[in-house]
């Protein structure tokens, strides 16, 4: 299995068909995410977008996911994860439990205390509750009608040491 | 009593001495909101941070407080208070209210079904906390550690519509 890198500007095109593809994001969705990609590729660290894509296997310029987090403003130590997506062609291949497993060590490494996710109660992300849930995540949240009148946000957290 | 309108260049110096007067506030979180501000006075709406001064009543140049709010990305009509101060010389006398219904009328205008107001849960934020539930907010949710270990994150809410 590959391993994880900062994402660079020629990954970007790769980012951009795997957010596309994953079929469960908007427009608009993938438009503020390739937003945050590009403050990461001008600006690095100091973007606060810490941006890191999988490699495939083989081929270290084939990329199978990415993932965006970085520490919450006005926060010690609270972490947010922004995005994550992998390639359809690889779900079901651990790879967005590995993406998950780097951001954790990424942030206890950095002094992180926390990790919070936050999703969408649509059925359509039902696979990626489970997902969290079965990364360990538990449920701080809910706030109802948040995105869209039936649409709750859910905020998943995972605590990395008693603080 | 004065009006509120929105903020415009020659008010830059009058919020940046309100926020500083607070006390609350670190000189962290007073950078962040001068930053907000900044967007706010370069690019208009399209920042996404409406920014609104509250006038003293005798002089149009006089600023007794400010409020920062804006719809929260990939939501319809969810909206976020950011950031809301009033001159400590002015306080108890009703212009945080002012300010918070001005910001509830404008939200309502714009098609907004909701206002979002996190704050923290330390003891220095007792006022605070008692002001929003005065103004009819609720407790949504608490993260707990959000800020620091000790300091939680609350989000109050208030709703505009059934939706």
């Amino acid at each position: 299995m590959g391993k994880s890198r900062p994402m660079v500007q020629s990954d970007r095109e790769s980012v951009k068909d795997i957010l596309a593809a994953v079929g469960n994001f908007t427009a608009d969705e993938i438009k503020t995410a390739l937003e945050l990609v590009d403050e990461w590729l001008a600006s690095g660290e100091a973007s606060g977008y810490l941006t890191y894509v999988l490699e495939s296997g083989s081929d270290p310029f084939s990329i199978v996911g990415y993932m965006c987090f970085g520490e919450a403003p006005l926060t010690t130590g609270t972490y947010d994860l922004y995005w994550i997506a992998v390639d359809t062609k690889h779900h079901r291949g651990g790879f967005g439990k590995k993406l998950v497993r780097f951001a954790e060590e990424e942030i206890v490494r950095r002094g992180g205390r926390m990790l919070l996710i936050e999703t969408s109660s649509l059925e359509t992300y039902g696979a990626t509750i489970k997902f969290y849930e079965g990364a360990g995540y538990e449920i701080a949240a809910r706030i109802k009608d948040y995105y869209k009148p039936g649409d709750d946000k859910l905020i998943f957290y995972k605590r990395f040491s008693s603080g």
